[in-house]
């Protein structure tokens, strides 16, 4: 299966192996759970940011507005379980994250930059897999939907990048970059046994 | 000024003092910033509480409309911040939210049961001193800002109230609501000095 398809997303060092992909969509009931909780997360950290940094408006602002769709892609995956009849339950969570959050420096204003950065890169990623999933889930309703969150997820990386290039030289920002998006391919290339989003 | 008319909210022991209201609408412009923080961290708490019971269902789904309310009504405050001119700024909290949270008991099933009705009586206190300040405010379509959001807020602590009536016996809900609101109105008996909603 091909999975280059989206490889241009200029965050993404190494695209997602058609391996990921077909473990994917053989195990869609579990994918949708993890993404679930991917959601849920993806709000929490756009709220968690904006508890660190209360007095930057710009800030604020965009990740307010981050937080209201996550909230609401939530929702609408927990309908889809509805649907499926998959109920709620914790799963355990691959390393991407922690190893993610793990480069964050402590200092500021390193650590807001890193903040920025990563959870673009985590954005970008679930873009590409979204987008993946999309092109090739054979449920038609559903590859609609992951259609339509794969837009959203595309404008969720460039907030991140725009709040990062507006607190932050774009030259800084770049050079951090490009060190992080190598780390975040690196991370993935030591793929997690389970079914997940960011496996 | 008579403060007693929101005195029927039954998770209210002592009403609101006339002392608060006259400080609070002598200092609309800090109770505004501080109101901005009350509702973060409204949508805060209600995110924090689906990340502790990933799998109970209806309390997740009634914790995602709260939490998405809570962010329109941070965005909203946010906007009369705007318009009023006043910046985004850090301000140090009362103790209020912090003594309450000090009650919640480390143990489950009594911890998820305290976490439920301690945000009740905080949804419900908000929504008698919203009240308050939409009765009573001098700037018209402030006062109407305020009479929209109490209306919310009286949803909000129902919310609380019913959840805590779906996972436990009503009467060991009323029991430890009787124990939670006595302390509630001692704590705000001893009135922070800075106006803020919760002093
Ligand atoms: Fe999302
Ligand atoms: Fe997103
Ligand atoms: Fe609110
Ligand atoms: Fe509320």
């Amino acid at each position: 299966m091909n999975t280059n398809t989206v490889s241009r997303i200029k965050f993404i060092k190494q695209p997602t192996s058609s391996a990921w992909l077909e473990q994917a969509l053989a195990n869609l009931d579990t994918i949708l759970l993890d993404h679930s909780h991917c959601e849920r997360k993806a709000a929490g950290v756009a709220l968690n940011l904006m508890f660190r940094y209360p007095s930057s408006t710009k800030l604020v602002r965009t990740l307010t507005a981050i937080a209201q769709e996550e909230l609401q892609h939530f929702e609408q995956v927990n309908q889809w379980l509805e649907r499926r009849g998959i109920p709620l339950a914790r799963l355990d969570a691959p390393p991407y994250g922690s190893e993610l959050n793990k480069q964050i420096r402590r200092n500021e204003p390193q650590r807001m930059l890193d903040f920025l950065l990563v959870y673009s890169l985590i954005e970008a990623r679930s873009h590409e897999r979204l987008g993946l999933l999309g092109a090739h889930c054979p449920d038609v309703e559903l590859a609609k939907f992951y259609r339509g969150l794969m837009a959203s997820e595309a404008r969720h990386y460039g907030y991140y990048w725009i709040l990062a290039t507006t607190y932050f030289e774009t030259e800084v920002v770049n050079e951090r970059l490009e060190e992080l998006s190598e780390i975040e391919s690196n991370i993935l290339s030591n793929p997690f046994p389970k079914p997940r989003i960011h496996s």
